[in-house]
């Protein structure tokens, strides 16, 4: 299924809307009960139009609350062969990563949308016509406590996760900072704090195409012949733009710029990428309400989980859930950088996050789409899993069903070998019982999994390899995606016992802002490297005239070696000197025999593990 | 000045526009000959309003044009005190970047627009109305022709240079392959070979907005109490939106999302980007019309400099001038690598080229900007003042009057201090004379200017420092952004004689593939770089156990040394072995002699030279 078709399947109907199919296996509860709005005033009366998949457990403990973005509905998969296809097919099902055989998922139709859940469209009972202009501006907030009268009379009291993209990920943001008990875990893809301005621009623009359109009629444009059409799918073009990248575009269009392919559309002839543009923008327009276009896009605008970091901060605070969060790298809607806003504060605030920045060309679209399930379907699928129970902390390998991560790469990082077990074994013996870690180029997670078999229980890895992260989030760790060379900016001050950089220092390029800090986000940091000093390199080097080859030797040559710097021990002890750290513990091995060198480590011992502080 | 009146100023008024004051110092004249179209059709006669600054010399040969973009007009500058604003006086004045005391400006408006040079707002002869609709569609050539005529008129034979940026660009690039003969330099700022598809996407959606306005009438709107207000409003807003970088509009917006500044707009009141952007369009329908923009849009959307790149090949072959091209690294309008593509393109075909991708947060407006003027404004100062006649070849200083460029920077490249000099000393001397030479790393173009004083021709750098290039322009010398990590991708095999990496390689991470593309490139690679083996380097290591401090040392250690490749000259040897490159030559120094070593050079040299071929 391509994207055109996966974005603009033409979708079932509801009452007001006159083309769209209807919703088989809708469900819908009624509430008569005024329901409050936070920016305040009621609604006098509300539906919920739901479909569930799976079944819920014994324990009502596997419910999985999907949140829909702006466009999406209840329909979110097939129920049967024979269903028509929901917007995420790909994800929701029998074996996918949010398996219906496993969980039981709840996919409501969003308060102010046009499928059913009040809107717009319904009929205001004051008045015995449909709302239109006269529905109250709604928030994220208002659609996320609809979503909870449902959980309410379902009888759901608390989610395994709410799960949710853009809009959605809105909602999610909102259901676990707002009602921190009814969740287990939130999973929030694509989107961010709060809209750039850029985004906002945009809506803005989008929405004046609609409400400035003739046939908009002030928002009571039901009993008219035609809606605000043209408005409907200029604003449609427009945000289709921002949903996709540059580079997809490119790849689509540039080649055939001028040949649109046959498509009947009033808007464009002449450009394809144009025609194609309004030709889905024509049939979003067959299905979709402007009133409630405006209305969820109005909600969208109007969110901002904190205007200053340190609302920001107190919002996120109140999470109790484990968080995963995955941004796509060429997202520009909602780019990477905000979701690593939201990380790096529930980071300074000790809450459990996994991030992934999925290398993406799909931009905001790619949660949609196939190109990259691969990378974030797994990563969903394994923090689902990681959700039940308390992770078995002895485990060693990973724990969700049917996971494809490689288990071999379990023991592997990205770049170094078996080596690497030899300086863990030292390096968790330093490491006194219970305190927190931080390790920095934690690679499939090791050293934290051995850390969390002997009863760590506050542990966070940094990784930069997408491979290496997915295989730590199948394992049931906390790891975010980030290259150590950025220094640490979502860390705060003091916040770990211990920082380790294991065989990773010689790979950085600002070693002393790196050990700097490391020195400031833990109270001690453990470092560990090759030792260039080592008799044997020495001896290549003064004898043999080549460059020595210092770890991981195997496979590295000088010109192609994952280290861009050299050190001896003398080297690292000078420069903790002149940086004016305290070296409290120093471990010097060879590695040959694994035995502890003391006399003349410089010379003997081929790897150092050194124990900092300021 | 700011970016809003910058953009934003109310400009003076023509004869259609009802709202614009008088262009006071416009010249204009009026072909009375059909002017035929390269779509097909002529118009029946043609105006053509420009303003001139300056004095065109007695050689007639200091002319340079101003191609304004798709708001702009005639008015670039100011012409005295007493003048209104243009809306580049920032570059264009006495003693500016386009000084006014040395060169002859002229500034056209462009065909189309509306501002008095014939366009949709003129009068059609054949009706005694407006063209309104009945206005062709026109191209970038035929924007260029009616300047053509224009300087045909004024007795302008050959330009010094053409200089435009966005659509202005683009008339440049046509300029320059399309009549050759008539300029010595074209300066292309913010432009491309064509839009991105999502530039076109924008456009697109731009244009309907106007179209569909029920004010447009068809493009008949003149006869009418209001045009297409809204749907130009609309266009503006979303142009706007795309001229800014999100970084910019974070910087300005971002503080205060909800409080608009008492901006009085009929189209956003609530969001504080909204009502900023609907303010300057409404302005912008002041002072614009409708009809111009689309008809300006169109010939923007259909220019393509080449639908393939052997066309694109073909039609920047004909070029006969020297190129600069300037890029914002964070215009995502007229992304960077789509100017890349040009250089690219012209640097294969052996046309002259500089190229800077100037390091900016402003977007696409940042031409119009004072923020990064110290370094576009500089580039093209440079640029023009080595347009005047060949550069004295034994020239080693900047030949600018007024530049601003550090002449002791001159004999420094960004991180190499004299040091280099020396290799430089032996490299000229490998090199026979006439060779083509391209040096990759250049810094501020020591190299390059010893090897033009010695009479060679067809020389290009490659270099990453932003103010080492603006040297070697200053120097007159061409030379292209780059990092040299990416290959040589703009290059085509077997271009130069010779392609040089002095003291570079050992800071290249995949040294196996600069190698490679070197001598793809070139017939012959001369590489210099210091070698580990020297003696004092292997006695820090094995009598000190301390890093040998390699070059440069000074200054530098092991945790910050520019150095991330550490390699004695046996193991480059081994290399070249192990690749099937042959030695041709190899120079292997003593520096604090400067003594070539012949015994032991492993052992007794810290720098090493070698000539390579395949």
């Amino acid at each position: 299924m391509n994207e055109s078709q996966e974005r603009e399947r033409v979708l079932e109907s509801s009452d007001s809307n006159r083309h769209a199919r209807p919703l088989r296996y809708a469900q819908s509860v009624a509430f008569d009960a005024p329901f409050p709005l936070q920016r305040g005033g009621c609604l006098p009366d509300l539906t919920v139009v739901y479909e569930t998949y799976g079944k819920l457990n014994a324990a009502g403990d596997n419910a999985v609350l999907m949140c829909h973005a702006l466009s999406g509905d209840s329909h979110v998969a097939r129920h049967d062969e024979a269903d028509d296809p929901g917007w995420w097919d790909l994800v929701v099902g029998p074996g996918r990563a949010i398996d219906t055989d496993r969980y039981f998922v709840i996919c409501p139709n969003l308060l102010g949308g046009c499928r059913g859940t009040t809107g717009p469209n319904s009929l205001n009972p004051a008045t015995g016509r449909p709302y239109g202009a006269d529905f109250p501006v709604i928030t994220v907030a208002d659609m996320v406590e609809a979503q909870r009268l449902l959980l309410d009379r379902l009888g759901i009291e608390r989610l395994r996760c709410a799960v949710g993209s853009s809009l959605g990920g809105f909602m999610v943001l909102d259901w676990a900072t707002r009602l921190p008990d009814r969740l287990a875990g939130a999973l929030v893809l694509a989107a961010a704090p709060r809209l750039t301005s850029q985004a906002l621009a945009f809506d803005i623009v989008a929405r004046n195409a609609i409400i400035r359109d003739p046939h908009f009629h002030g928002g009571q444009y039901y009993d008219h012949p035609a809606g605000p059409v043209v408005g409907l799918a200029l604003a449609r073009m427009l945000g289709h733009i921002t949903y996709l990248s540059r580079e997809a575009m490119m790849q689509k269009f540039d080649a055939n710029r001028l040949r649109p392919h046959d498509i009947q559309t009033q808007f464009e002839t002449k450009f394809s990428v144009g025609s194609y543009l309004a030709y889905q923008a024509d049939r979003f327009g067959e299905r979709f309400d402007a009133n409630s276009y405006l209305t969820l896009s109005m909600a969208l605008d109007l969110f901002d989980l904190g205007a200053t970091p340190a609302e920001l901060a107190a919002n996120l605070a109140r999470s109790r859930c484990r968080w995963l969060l995955i941004s796509f790298s060429t997202d520009w809607l909602f780019p990477a950088f905000q979701s690593r806003e939201l990380v790096g504060t529930l980071l300074a605030h000790g809450r459990p996050v996994s991030y992934c920045n999925v290398a993406s060309d799909c931009g905001h679209d790619a949660f949609l789409l196939p190109d990259d399930l691969a990378s974030y379907g797994d990563l969903m699928r394994s923090f689902l899993a990681n959700l039940e129970a308390v992770p078995d902390p002895s485990a060693d390998r990973c724990t969700a069903d049917g996971c494809a991560c490689d288990t071999e790469n379990h023991s592997l990082t990205s770049i170094f070998h078996h080596h690497h077990r030899l300086d863990y074994d030292h390096i968790v013996e330093l490491i006194p019982p219970g305190a927190s870690v931080l390790d920095l180029g934690c690679g499939s997670g090791g050293l934290l999994a051995r850390l969390r078999g002997r009863g760590h229980e506050r542990l966070v890895g940094v990784e930069l390899d997408e491979r290496a992260l997915r295989t730590c989030v199948c394992r049931g760790l906390d790891v975010v995606q980030d290259d150590v060379n950025r220094g640490l900016p979502d860390f705060a001050d003091r916040q770990f016992d211990f920082v380790v950089l294991s065989q990773t220092l010689q790979t950085v390029m600002d070693v002393r802002r790196v050990l700097r800090e490391m020195l400031r986000v833990g109270r001690r940091a453990v470092v560990s490297f090759p030792n260039l000093g080592y008799h044997k390199l020495r001896r290549q080097l003064a004898e043999e005239g080549r460059a020595p080859r210092v770890f991981p030797g195997e496979g590295y040559h000088w010109y192609n070696t994952p280290n861009v710097r050299f050190l001896t021990l003398a080297d690292f002890e000078q420069l903790c000197r002149d940086e004016g750290y305290t070296i409290l513990q120093r471990l010097a091995l060879d590695t040959a025999t694994d035995r502890p060198v003391d006399h003349d480590p410089n010379l003997d011992a081929d790897v150092a593990i050194a124990v900092l502080s300021r």
